[in-house]
């Protein structure tokens, strides 16, 4: 099998768009057929992206131009409120495409949800009941079946990778989680805004969105459903100096357990997951040891409060964070290996 | 009153010791009459600090050849350990001295305390009974008569600037604070380590010293104190890829009160402060407002979870957080209006 | 004297405007009377440059709202192009005010120049005649008398000063002059481009309008006129990942001379230079030196290459290379020490 | 044929070592045998760079403790003046191995040019003598019979490449070259100096080594060779606040030629080769696009200075300028396809 699974990646112009192209031009099964980027189109990928100036690959064309009967998977890197109507285009046209988004327009599955967050009504109700939540770690079976896949944000793939286990194993409070997450300026996307210009966010740290962040009640909705109870998390972003990485800083009251039991929990929880490692004692993670890999690594750490443990997680965001776990996430859905096309290891220094 | 304060900077080869004389240099009564520094001495201050080639300097002496009879006020940015005895044997020959401590050696008052969190007994403990915590703001009256003063660490200052009016007026429940702190890399000083080569710190993100880092005991001294209880605080570091700089993110439970009552206190804490603001609603303190200045901003923000708020902190952590904070006392003991020397605004972009 | 001349700053919402500012809080003489902003008029100047919302100063307006009759001093850091036609209707109708250009438009003196490489005819050549060109050590005499001053680009600045006197004692050959330049983002101004956001200009590196930048005029224009025979200056400048600085690497044919010969012309010539300083031998400028300051430091090597030499010069391109430099040229023209307000040293680390 | 020949990697605790085993993990004939690291024999491979934490490596060994009847292949990564010693061991003892050196101990064939610039005899010329330059694309016949392949410095790699046609062709005056280099401060090694620090080398830009970069002979050795005349070149290296990257723009004097018969030149020489990619015109070169792969990019401009051109050449310093260009020649050495390991895009943004 040889580069026989046709893909396209809409919304090729944007971070996310590009390191799927990347990660796409080294597995080995895709064969990347369209690339679409509507603001761009007609521009050589090479002149929107020069680092592809060395390889083929189509020219950007509108989502309106491509022909998807020559498709038979997408990833879709679009900002968020655009992806609902596309996707039902396509799929309704084209029944058979794997529909992979990356977006943030499937994830949350109650419409009142998000409405209050996303501020329109969702318009795609039917494909939502059937869209399938792509954390990989913890929907594996759903997603090998599924057509429709909601890659997860990045925010909430580092935070929920780190606490799912513990809430699930009953060894923490979910009513009293604090999330402090710090992430790199390409989470911002490439459209032009002052605060990250490199003058503006470099040699400095903001946070940003502070109480009102989208990825939220993503969280919310996967702890709550573990926990079997509705759960407010308080979780924070900040905009750090660095391109890529993320990192989630989780306080958290444990229920009678201890760090060692966190760390077991997460041990037994990820022990045969290629991507997911949990750190050992006396190590604690930081995003240089996943730059441009799909891991994500998971520290735990007992805090001098009694009674309190802090973990710790990192990814890169562009790839366990968004295009890295989408193509994890379509190796499930086409039954390869999964972890064909994502071996490679962090680039450090 | 022109340059007629003569002052000695003990580790003028470090970080600490440099801004300390960049300040000094813009300071209208300092005269710069000794700089020590044993690992350096014999050089020119242009040759360990080449940005004061412009400057005339004193060349660089051990601490042994200095003669403290030809200085009025010693600022010390020893490594901590090394100050006790020094500060000791300058003050018995030389009764008359100020000495403004940025090392941490003077800021905890419990012998035992000391010892656990820096592995040795503390040796001048006749001194340290003397030494009044620098903490300006909260402190100041005693730091006018003052012969010692203790100027806090870069992250106690950041985090009890903004929380002790808090825990003072009763507004948020003292025994929940969790305090996810960010600092530059000159925080780690300019000694040789691994970690802080630009290679390995830079386009990344570590936390360190989880559980146990030394400005912890610090910080719940003087949080201990004002509440009336001991208390214990969440605190945990971050490397940020930047140079300068230093944001607190605290996590408080309110005992009843609004985000409202919180920004009320610190205005009112705050109102008559030149160096201490608070930001107005809806702006988010940043890094960047405050690089290379004495100023320490706060902001406020309600968290989703009902009930808790959200306190961010910003200073200079070589500035407010060290030397600048140095020149503020200075300032308060010799009689000098406070802002004498620190009115310089943030260099930024 | 204190506070007393009164200054409008036009373009007070870019890098340039902002550094102006910075400067201007710290100069006893001078009152900041009025900011302009087009894009920006109705806010406060801390909604637009967060850095100083810790002082006071007038709301952002428009240049037409603009009451000229309250400045006795204009700056402007306006876009080329903009600032021909307001310098010719604030003169006409004050003709005392003194202005200070920091934009480009009254450096190139002839006429036919500055068609070809801004793409339109001059609007004010009238103003043109009387400009003067604002390097402030070769032309210090004409500045003091000037009521129109064209500050240099930041290339020219550290070109020029590290060039001219070499090509004035002719000690190296002018028709043979390569110049490689590196700047930091600010260089780049503060509107939106995509090439200068975070993630696109940090860890890297790019040469940029090779062969065709145009601040090359600017540096011919002096260059032959001290010459006294037309010169053309291979010149190409690169973005570095820095948010300030600027060095300008020179290499260079001598005449017959030697690097000692070279060394001693700079230090002839800037001897009584308070901003110009000559590197002693062995010792390499970098722009950590002089970042934030108004300095510029200069150095000079033996090339391998028998007959050669290498002159390296720095500058903080917002400071010397534009606002710090305007500052210069202001205490001139009104009398003052020529170092007021600009004995600030570098922000190092 | 999978994971069958067995590699060692000297040195294995560096910056070289260390992207020799990343991309070692991703050749699918490679087996990492044997890392040895003699500062840090008995750790892990995870402790000395956490990127490996989660792939099995062998732990860390000293030299003298590796078994080299079970290695194949060696590529040696270590310090110059070491390997000369070490390679006559091994190779004496086991001269079926081949060794790839990523130092500069094979590099120059005249024992006096290595003296001079490495202050000590060279100790193994004989070995010397069979030494292949690892410049793949100009000594790629001689590599494939080679037993010892002295890979080129970085800098002499994007020189070289950008160089050697056109002297080749006769195109330029290659007594006239000027070459101005700048590097990530990976090419510093991971050894602590000052100098390398975070908060020395952020936000700054300092030349080094002016006048006497020990890869300057390396440079004149090859063009001399083809120029068939002794060559001195001007080559000046640049510290860049970045962590990999390597740009070097070259003046040149064309000798009648145009750019265009330039870039023909370039097309021409490397219109069949994998790695080296000759930029279309109008596009110029940044680090960016060849971030953590093997390419090359070159670049060429009109100079406005009649019958001079601007050449602009980019690799990654640790991929093309070192592990990456040894991965080629190992491929070459073995008959394997010359990409194999290596068609990794540039990791962007």
């Amino acid at each position: 099998m040889s580069k026989d699974i046709r893909i396209g990646v809409l919304g090729a112009s944007g971070y996310t768009g590009a390191d799927l192209v990347r990660l796409a031009l080294a597995h080995p099964s895709m064969q990347i057929a369209t690339l679409t980027a509507n603001s761009q189109a007609g521009k050589r990928m090479a002149e929107v992206f020069p680092q592809f100036g060395f390889v083929d690959l189509p020219d950007l064309i509108t989502t309106e131009e491509a022909d998807w009967s020559l498709v038979d998977a997408v990833f879709c890197g679009l900002p968020h409120g655009t992806t609902q109507e596309i996707a039902r285009t396509v799929l309704a046209d084209h029944p058979g495409i794997k529909f992979i988004d990356m977006s943030a327009d499937f994830r949350l599955r109650d419409p009142e949800v998000y409405k209050t967050w996303y501020g329109h009504d969702h318009l795609a109700m039917d494909l939502q009941a059937e869209a399938v939540y792509g954390l990989t770690e913890h929907y594996r079976t759903a997603i090998r079946d599924a057509r429709l896949v909601a890659c997860p944000g990045c925010y909430p793939t580092a935070t929920l990778l780190s606490l799912l286990p513990l809430v699930a194993a009953g060894l923490i409070d979910p009513s009293e989680i604090v999330v402090d997450a710090k992430s790199g300026v390409t989470g911002a996307g490439r459209s032009l805004k002052q605060n990250i210009l490199f003058s503006e966010a470099g040699e400095g740290l903001s946070p940003y969105a502070v109480g009102k962040h989208r990825h939220a009640p993503e969280i919310e909705q996967e702890i709550s459903k573990v926990a079997g109870t509705d759960v407010i998390v308080s979780f924070t972003p900040h905009l750090i100096p660095m391109s890529r990485g993320e990192l989630c800083t989780s306080y958290l009251r444990m229920t009678g357990a201890t760090v060692d039991d966190l760390r077991a929990a997460f041990v037994d929880a990820y022990r045969d997951e290629p991507f997911v490692h949990v750190a050992p004692e006396g190590v604690l993670p930081q995003t240089q040891n996943v730059r441009g890999s799909n891991y994500c690594q998971i520290g735990v750490v007992a805090d001098r409060v009694p009674g309190r443990a802090i973990v710790i997680s990192v990814i890169d965001n562009l790839v366990k964070g968004s295009a890295g776990q989408a193509v994890q996430n379509f190796n499930l859905m086409y039954d390869l290996d999964e972890t064909t096309g994502l071996t490679q290891q962090a680039l450090f220094p």
